[in-house]
C-alpha cells in the first residue's frame, strides 16, 4: 500500500558543519549542495557559517552560487570550509535560530556533524514544530570518533584511522631502528575506534603496537606497568597505543587521576566539567614518567618516550582515505536527495551491506535514533586490557583503503 | 695535469645507518648498495646492524644477496632498515670496530647519518690510517634538521619539511574552523630548518602560522606572550609554529627554563647533559599555560591547544617528498662511484647548480668539513625574533614539491 507523501516544501536550504573538523566534512558539504541545486523546489542555498551561530549571527554565504570547480577544491580541503562551532542553543538561542529561518524562509536545515549535532538538530526540528513554521531538519554523520549510533561506521573515521595507522607504520618502525618505549596516544573521549585503528599497524610479526589501550576498558596502572614491562623485556621494545579516554575503574579519567596522583593539578575543564583532553601531551608525559619510575626501582635504563598525535589525526592535510572522501560525500547527497523525495527528516546513516565486495546503502533513520547518545565498541573487539581482536581489522580494513607496504631488516 | 690515482681497494664493503631515522635513509642505503654491486673490486656488501654497534657486536646481514624487489621495498620505507644507534665510541669500542674491519676483509665503509654520524665516520677514518689496516671511509648525509656543513640541503629534510607543511596546512584550516590560539612544536635542537617549512603553509591571507619561533633566535617570553595577544587580538586566531630547541638569550633551553619556573623540574638529560626536547609534550604545555595566564590578566578566555608534531615527523609512513627520495638515493650511489674511482673517503654533499630548473650536483668534501658541527639558518631567512623571510619559500619549495591545494570560506 502507497503510503501518502507529504507536500514538497518549497523555500530556502540552509547548511551548517559543527563540532571537531574532519578530513572529508567538506565532501559532505558539497554532497548535500550538489543533491539540492538545481531543483525546483529549492531558492538559495546557504551556508551558515560557523554552525548554528551563523544563524543567531546572520552571516551565511549563498552555496548555490558557488561554481563546480571551487566547489570541488572545497570538498579536497580538510577542516570545516565554512567554520565550525561547539555552541549548545538555549532557548533564547533557538528562538533567534528560528527567527533566521523565518527570515530567510528556510525550509531545509541540514546539519553535519557529530552526536552533539544531531541534537541540535533535533532540537531546531521540534522547535520549528512547536512554531509552526515548517522545515525539514536532516542531520548528516561526522565524527573522527565513529561514535555514532544506528551507523555502520561514521565520514570522517576512515581518514583519522587512515592517519593514525600511518602514524603507527612508521613510528614502530622507528622503534625497531633505536628500541625503547614509546606510547602514542590517540584521540577518543568515550569510544577506542580510533585508538583500535592502530591495529592496522601491525601486519609483520612483533609489529607493533603491541599494546592497545580504549576506553571502552577499565585502566589499571599497576596491570599496564607490569604488562609494558614484560613486553619489553620480551621484545626488547614496545610501542603502546592509548586512547586519551582511558579512565580509571571508579570513572574518572587517567589524566586527571595521574595529575592528581604527581601533584600538578591545573587541568583546564570545559563548559560541561569535562576534563580537556586533547592539545596537551600531559597523559602521554605522565605514562612515560610512571614507566620511567617503575623501570628504575628494576634498576633499567630505558629510552621511554611519548607523542600525542593531536589534532594532525583530523586535521592532516593529505592523508584521506578514498572510500572516506566517497562516502561523505554521498552521504551528503543523499541527505539532499532523501529530502527533496519528500522525507520530513531524519540522520542519513551508513549501513554495511556486503563485506566482499565491500558495499554500503545510506539509510535515513529518526534524529532520535541518534542524538546526544555515544556507540561503544563492540566487546567483541576487546581482547583483555589490552588488545583489539583481529576480527576489528576485518571492520575497518575495508574503509581505510591500501595501507604503505614496508620492510626491514630489523 | 693528471693526478695520480691511488690503488683501487680490493675487499668487502660494510654499511651503517646512525642517528634519528628519516622517510628517507633507505634510499641512500639501497643507493650505496646499488653503487657497489657487481663491480669487480667489491666481494660482500655487509649491512652492519644498528650503526658501527653491529660491528663490534659482530650483527651483519649480506645486502649483496637481496633482491632487487625487496631492496625497492627497503628503499621506499621509513626509518632505517638496518637499525640505528647512537652510540659513541670510544677507544675499546673503536678498537673492536678495527678488529671487525680486519676479521672481514673491510675495505669499504659507508655511514649515513647526520654530524655525529659524520664524525664517528671520520673517527674510524683516522683510526684505519693509524692500524695501517687500507679502507676508504665515506660518510652519506642524513638529517631531518638539514644542519651540517657544507650542503645546501640534505637528505631527509625535505620529507620532513613536507610532513610539516601538510601538518600546518590542515591545523591552520582547524583554526580557522574553530578560533582559538594553537601551538605546534617542532623538532630541531638547534637549527631551524624544520620549524620554518610551517612558512609553505602560508599561501593565502590570514593563513597560519603566524608567529614562527626557531632556535637561531634568543626567546623571550614577554615579548612571545605580547605578539600572541596581538595576532589574536587582529585575527581572532593565532596559529604558532616553535622548535623544541627555543632558548633564553642565556643559552639556557626554554624547555628547561620553563620547566624550573613553572616548578615541575624533572626533565630527563642524556649523557652529554642536553635535557630530552623530543618525546615529551612538556614545552607546547608550557607556552599554552603562560598564554592561559597571560590572557587571563586580560580577562579573556580563550581557546588554547598545543601539539608536539613528535617522532611522526621523520617516520611518517606516506609523506615522503619525491626529490627527497630521489636525492637520497643518488647520494648513497654517488658515494659508492666515488669509491669504485678511487677516492680515498669523505662526505657526499649536495651542492644547488640551479633553480630554474632546480638541479643538483654531489660533491665529496673532507669529512672534516661536516664531522660534528652544525650548520644554522642564514640570518637572511630570519625576521625579527618571529618569523621567517619569504626568500626561504623559493630556497625549499623545490625540494618538498607539491601541496595539497585548499579552499575555505572562513
Amino acid at each position: 500500500m502507497a503510503k501518502s507523501r507529504p507536500e514538497l516544501l518549497r523555500g530556502n536550504a540552509i547548511i551548517g558543519q559543527s563540532g571537531g573538523p574532519t578530513a572529508v566534512i567538506n565532501q559532505s558539504l558539497v554532497g548535500v549542495v550538489e543533491g539540492l541545486r538545481g531543483h525546483k523546489a529549492v531558492g538559495k542555498i546557504f551556508g551558515s557559517l560557523h554552525g548554528v551561530r551563523g544563524m543567531v549571527s546572520d552571516q551565511s554565504i549563498e552555496l548555490q552560487k558557488v561554481p563546480q570547480a571551487r566547489l570541488n577544491r572545497i570538498a579536497n580541503t580538510p577542516s570545516s570550509a565554512l567554520g565550525s562551532s561547539r555552541d549548545k542553543p538555549d532557548p533564547a538561542y533557538c528562538q533567534r535560530i528560528m527567527a533566521h529561518c523565518a527570515k530567510y524562509d528556510i525550509r531545509y536545515f541540514f546539519y553535519i556533524g557529530g552526536n552533539d549535532s544531531s541534537d541540535t538538530c533535533r532540537i531546531v526540528d521540534e522547535l520549528a514544530k512547536q512554531a509552526g513554521h515548517a522545515m525539514r531538519c536532516f542531520h548528516v554523520p561526522k565524527t573522527i570518533d565513529n561514535d555514532l549510533m544506528s551507523n555502520d561506521h561514521t565520514p570522517g573515521y576512515a581518514s583519522a584511522a587512515k592517519f593514525v595507522a600511518q602514524a603507527f607504520i612508521g613510528d614502530d618502525l622507528d622503534n625497531r631502528a633505536l628500541p625503547g618505549i614509546k606510547i602514542n596516544v590517540i584521540m577518543g573521549r568515550h569510544a577506542g575506534f580510533l585508538t583500535a585503528a592502530s591495529l592496522l599497524a601491525r601486519r609483520r610479526k612483533n609489529d607493533g603496537p603491541h599494546l592497545i589501550y580504549v576506553p571502552e576498558v577499565a585502566f589499571n596502572l599497576e596491570k599496564f606497568l607490569a604488562d609494558v614491562e614484560r613486553i619489553y623485556t620480551d621484545l626488547g621494545r614496545c610501542v603502546i597505543a592509548v586512547s586519551e579516554g582511558i579512565h580509571h575503574s571508579d570513572g574518572t579519567p587517567m589524566l586527571e587521576k595521574l595529575s592528581a596522583a604527581m601533584d600538578k593539578g591545573g587541568l583546564d575543564k570545559d563548559a560541561h566539567g569535562n576534563v580537556q583532553l586533547s592539545g596537551t601531551g600531559a597523559l602521554g608525559d605522565y605514562l612515560a614518567e610512571a614507566i620511567k619510575k617503575s623501570m628504575a626501582r628494576h634498576q633499567k635504563k630505558v629510552r621511554i618516550r611519548a607523542d600525542t598525535l593531536g589534532y594532525l589525526q583530523r586535521s592532516f592535510a593529505g592523508c584521506t582515505s578514498p572510500v572516506d572522501a566517497k562516502e561523505a560525500r554521498a552521504s551528503g547527497k543523499a541527505a539532499a536527495k532523501a529530502a527533496l523525495a519528500g522525507s520530513l527528516g531524519g540522520s542519513m546513516t551508513i549501513q554495511r551491506v556486503g563485506n566482499s565486495p565491500y558495499k554500503v546503502a545510506y539509510k535515513l533513520v529518526p534524529l532520535t535514533d541518534v542524538a546526544a547518545k555515544t556507540r561503544h565498541m563492540d566487546p567483541k573487539f576487546l581482547v583483555g586490557d589490552n588488545d583489539i581482536a583481529e576480527s576489528f581489522r576485518k571492520y575497518l580494513a575495508p574503509l581505510v583503503g591500501d595501507l604503505p607496504e614496508v620492510d626491514s631488516f630489523v
